[in-house]
């Protein structure tokens, strides 16, 4: 709603209409989490089959003893289900213990440290630039943070980054030595990258000759609907186009089984993985292959992980669906209000204009708590102060009602202090 | 033996009779692994229990649910778990996925690139050196290699390092920023720290104050009789001494439940721990918490740990005593072939001077492994071409006795064959 066309009498009467509402939701004494993509506890159910069978697994389906030592990119048969899941041959897979972020970190610490291919340490450059399209994912801007990797700033659209500006950045640039993706419902704005995008980022032209985009498929199987939207292979793309050593993907089973306790992969071109592991050898023996035997068993092939991954979606696609009633019952064709229908993954992303710090703030007043604003840009910078990130998976559908309830006193209370303040 | 008192042709006679007995053995086509110190199979079945209550085991034990994100450090019961083993409180204890080398080579990544409690990053300096007792752990030693750190080779003696050395080195050299230290059934000789020798190491002064003792307690609880050596706390005497701060201490379960598939820890200073976390937060998001929530119901506590560890020591244990037996058979009292007798651990170190790398060689072309001469020591470098590490955990008692044959005779060989040539 446009708040401008009332006085400031009006306003101040509706102010406190909608201030008497969030006190009154107030003192039920709420705590409700949005802030992280978590699974909520029946999905964690779904896969506790899986712990049932851990003393009867086969733990010596690759020759040697998973419960041994051996075997440092993890077990033969998880390298396969992650490349058959990933587009890849297990070949061009490691599988390792349950973070995926590991695997991020540890790709741009040994580029830091130990250089790519040769090349230069990027530790060891004057600068070292990476491209954040945004809003994207605050731990992947943390890491270029942590390591002193500058950060730009390009639009997220539609369809992926705005690829106009990414291929006229890194065409000139060789500081700037990577890109972050979410290829498949981005976090936090859920979109798909389009067929077009894939191929221009698999085929750009970079000027630095160790630039990597860092293709975090962490929802590459977590659509709501039939599993049906397509992310167009970017390694069929890269390696006809000989740029497949600029790709490393990176997926888990935190959303599939166990969140944290799952097994994470990283796959990219074999020069990378022999070289990636070499730098491995030296920080551990092997990942935890037990995990992976009993995930191997009980996920199977893609087919049993799409039957398992319906059984998520039951759970998370009426949350999803509940946000978007909700927001559209009240801000249809809002100019000022706007937000995503992702068709899976964890995040909506909602935008109101100069609104973002205040509405979550206002939220955590009554217990709803919400990832801070300003999050899903780098360096917490959301020009707009726009920029909200609601992850709505873990509460129960009346809980969530109640936090969406919360969300949208919150938002009307700082659109229309925000008009007020204008009139003064 | 001394075989400088026979002549030419009674040597090359002995030495045709040892070559046929390898020969011989060689015809068997046997294939005996004693590289590394890995449990054997019967070892690995001790902890199938932990595996059959995977499903039924109390997933929120910490408040949270352990199957979903959170908690970087580790479930407070394995926190608390490892502190009691290691004489620590549960604060000072992060618990983390199955290697303890991932923790140590962290420990270092950290320093290099971040610096430790605001000194300059190590990476930044124009040298950093590591003190390296020798014989020790390869590996320790490689995470030198690949960070470029130089290592000063210093004894390792009946009590530790030879501590007088260890001292006029680190008083001076602001460069010497740590030391590996395995100070329990040490890696490879076996033995035990003694009271001095670690109050030395908690009490000496460093010209560094960022210097960092690596208490590498791999083999905490891992004696083979009724684990009563007992090794000073050296954190009680630090604690006193004001430096705390110098110890970081890590130890895993790879050899009390399952090889990589265990879980692992550090232990630090409160002020350490809290920086380590900061750095590791960017990492990841948390450890595998499913896997502590059943080793804390599987360990239960240092007593029943004990326990647990009586059950490997019945296997491990002869296997020991049979090399013993068979070396001291051949060679007791032989001025040129000594080795240890270690009460724990998993190795026997194994000293034939100028003769390490052709018994090794020999010992392959008939099918059995040792670890590569000289791998106990920094860049490889034995000076007297002397030990070979013994891994006798693996093999079967009959398949160890046939390694020890090879051994045996291999030792011959070699010891010939040197005195042939200088005959020459």
């Amino acid at each position: 709603m446009d708040y401008i066309g009332f006085s400031k009498e009006e306003l101040e009467e509706m102010l406190k209409t909608e201030q008497k509402k969030l006190s009154k939701i107030g003192k039920r004494g709420i705590s409700i989490d949005m802030s992280r993509g978590r699974p909520a506890k029946e999905q964690l159910e779904i896969a506790m089959p899986m712990l049932e069978e851990a003393a009867v697994v086969n733990y010596e389906l690759s020759g040697g003893d998973a419960r041994n030592y051996g075997g440092l990119g993890g077990l033969r048969q998880a390298r396969e289900l992650f490349g058959d899941l990933l587009g890849l041959r297990a070949e061009n897979v490691l599988v390792g213990d349950g973070s995926s972020l590991d695997f991020m970190y540890t790709a741009i610490q040994f580029a830091m440290q130990f250089g790519l291919r040769g090349n230069t340490p990027w530790g060891k450059l004057p600068k070292v630039k990476f491209i954040c399209p945004a809003p994207g994912y605050d731990r992947h801007f943390a890491i270029c943070e942590e390591f002193g990797i500058e950060m730009i700033t390009v639009p997220m659209l539609d369809d992926g980054p705005d690829m106009d500006t990414v291929e006229s950045l890194v065409v000139d640039d060789e500081s700037i030595k990577g890109i972050w993706c979410v290829p498949k419902y981005s976090n936090p704005t859920g979109i798909v990258y389009g067929d077009k995008t894939v191929e221009r980022l698999a085929t750009m032209k970079t000027a630095a000759n160790d630039f990597r985009i860092f293709w975090d498929n962490a929802y590459v199987i977590h659509g709501f609907y039939d599993n049906n939207d397509k992310l167009k292979n970017i390694f069929d793309v890269a390696r006809k186009a000989g740029t497949f050593d600029r790709i490393l993907t990176f997926a888990s089973t935190s959303k599939i089984t166990f969140a944290g306790s799952g097994i994470a992969c990283m796959g990219a071109s074999e020069e990378n993985v022999v070289e990636f592991s070499r730098h491995l050898s030296i920080r551990q023996i092997c990942p935890n292959k037990v995990n992976q035997a009993l995930h191997v068993a009980f996920l199977k092939n893609v087919d049993n992980i799409k039957r398992i991954m319906a059984e998520h979606a039951d759970i998370v696609r009426p949350k999803f669906e509940l946000v978007d009633a909700r927001l559209t019952a009240e801000f249809a064709g809002d100019e000022y209000v706007r937000w995503t229908r992702p068709r899976g993954g964890y995040f909506v992303s909602l935008d109101v204009r100069h609104c973002a710090k205040r509405i979550v703030e206002l939220a955590k007043t009554v217990g709803v708590i919400f990832t801070p604003a300003g999050s899903a840009f780098p360096y917490h910078i959301d020009d707009n102060n726009s920029n909200i990130r609601i992850a709505p998976s873990v509460p129960s559908l009346e809980d969530l009602d109640m936090a969406l309830e919360v969300l949208i006193t919150a938002i009307k209370i700082a659109r229309i202090e925000l008009v007020l303040s204008k009139k003064k």
